[in-house]
């Protein structure tokens, strides 16, 4: 068996299609797929911008096989499989790990508030040791805005103690630069890759030696994101970053997720792009009609927009 | 076809009863269901305090068969059947309707935060047009404390409109009297029952015309619970109350979960009741010293706990 090559760059939490029914588009979730795949952006599927919580286990074993069966190199894939339920998570994640995933990023279970770190090994360690396969790679999705549940250093520090290798490393998606930073100075000489959660902080993460970023808006500006990992030692990289966090900005004034799929929609042609399951909500026509004028005033722009189509 | 009776009295979140390596116990889950309709106490199945989200829905399942086959009477079923993702939520939904429960008790999706009333209605909406079974009777579950998503007046009237007759109240575990009357107040004249979340409100709510409270205490203390709700109009009412209230603060010293089995437990020698799932984690041995000292000084008894054994 040849050892697993570490994660690193630019990934995205793949957006998921949905019909106006609600169910999910396979063949249009594999289109935008091979598009990131082509921006050289790794697949995070199954992440918040996903959507992945709003799907069923089963939904998400369907889309998971259909992109094996289209082709799409599993050692790309860094599919989020972290639910409320331990079961769950050890279904999805070893369904991953058979399949050959560069790595999962793992939610803590996020309905109980105000777990103990106890409570929280217990429920990655019964993970990993019901997985049981040595070729697991977990990464911890810290993003206590959202599931209310962040991972405590003490939690990742007794998990890379017991579970050396396995346990590779983090999304950070706390918001807090001064958190990313400590993470990767306490626990990075381990070999643990922690990755911005945004691009706003790319730059900051790839001088501090991180590997990355995870961010929801490679889905619609890979280009640019790609860019500046790629250039990142050169003399422009903060204007570079100063012109992601513009473009950042104009999705970001509204719900994220529907100001995404509205963009891809329009860019595309496709009014089936605004779909959101509930409890989200797609943008109104107002709300669309200011997203595209902030948009073009950034200048941005979705590469061979058509083969989203 | 015959009308559904309303659900009233007193209810309990049923505890899950699990096995040392995490499988819930199928077995011991119905004698603890029949011990409780032996003290005149519905089986509200699969709460929070049955770790509910800790199950995956094909367990879940699996215990809900398990309880009609034993001959449960599924009229005083009131199985949680509300998820992050509708597709499970009506997969649960569904089931419990056949089987010819009395109502079901609906979770928001509690992944996304700050999520808009357009939102949860869709959620609600797509959950009730999914199962499209008029026999179903859906009761809310508001417990902001724990799921973060607040069920806001103006979707229940919106649900209300929409679903009457289906919409058919509310368990309120937002611990703030004044919320639940004010419920009470605006939506009981329209049948809306609004059940209290905890028995320090029960002679509350029965007085202002609640149907009375769901309760995870009721596990542990049905007699004296179910006692105040069959008696509550005499003059010793308000003193039961203070009674109930000193038993549950008793418990309440401790994760409640945990403390409820760690009684259990005790009272009937069986020592498996202990087991939680993670993220939740069993009181320690201190802890259970310390709870028994305060059980016994409040005189908590369990009656016929040999049944549980």
């Amino acid at each position: 068996m040849t050892a697993t090559p570490r994660m690193q760059g630019v990934l995205s939490p793949v957006l998921t299609p949905f019909n106006a029914d609600y169910t999910p588009d396979a063949d249009r979730f594999i289109r935008h797929c091979r598009w990131l795949l082509d921006q050289e952006v790794g697949l995070a599927i199954f992440g918040t911008n996903s959507e992945a919580n709003s799907m069923s286990v089963a939904e998400k074993r369907k889309l998971f096989d259909a992109l094996l069966e289209a082709g799409i190199p599993p050692a790309r894939l860094m599919p989020g499989t972290g639910c409320c339920a331990i079961p769950d998570s050890i279904e999805l994640t070893r369904r991953a790990v058979q399949a050959g995933v560069g790595g999962v990023l793992m939610l803590p279970p996020f309905y109980y508030k105000g777990v103990s770190d106890e409570g929280l090994y217990r429920n990655f360690a019964s993970i990993i040791d019901g997985v049981a396969d040595d070729r697991l790679r977990v990464y911890l999705y810290h993003i206590p805005p959202v599931s209310q549940t962040p991972i405590p250093r003490a939690v990742v520090a007794r998990l890379l103690k017991s579970y050396p290798g396995i346990v590779a490393g983090m999304k950070d998606s706390g918001g807090d630069w001064k958190h990313t930073q400590g993470m990767i100075e306490e626990f990075g000489p381990q070999g643990f890759d922690v990755f911005a959660g945004s691009e706003n902080f790319l730059l900051a993460d790839l001088r501090a030696g991180g590997p990355g970023c995870i961010t929801a808006t490679a889905n619609v500006n890979p280009t640019a994101i790609v860019q500046l990992y790629k250039t990142w030692k050169q003399a422009d990289a903060d204007t570079q970053q100063q012109k992601l966090d513009a473009t950042r900005a104009a999705f970001a004034q509204f719900p994220l997720i529907a100001a995404m799929k509205a963009a891809i929609a329009w860019k595309t042609g496709r009014a089936d792009w605004v779909h959101v399951r509930p409890p989200l909500v797609d943008l109104g026509a107002e709300q669309q009609q200011t997203l595209q004028a902030s948009l073009d005033k950034v200048g941005f722009t979705m590469p061979n927009a058509a083969a989203l189509a």
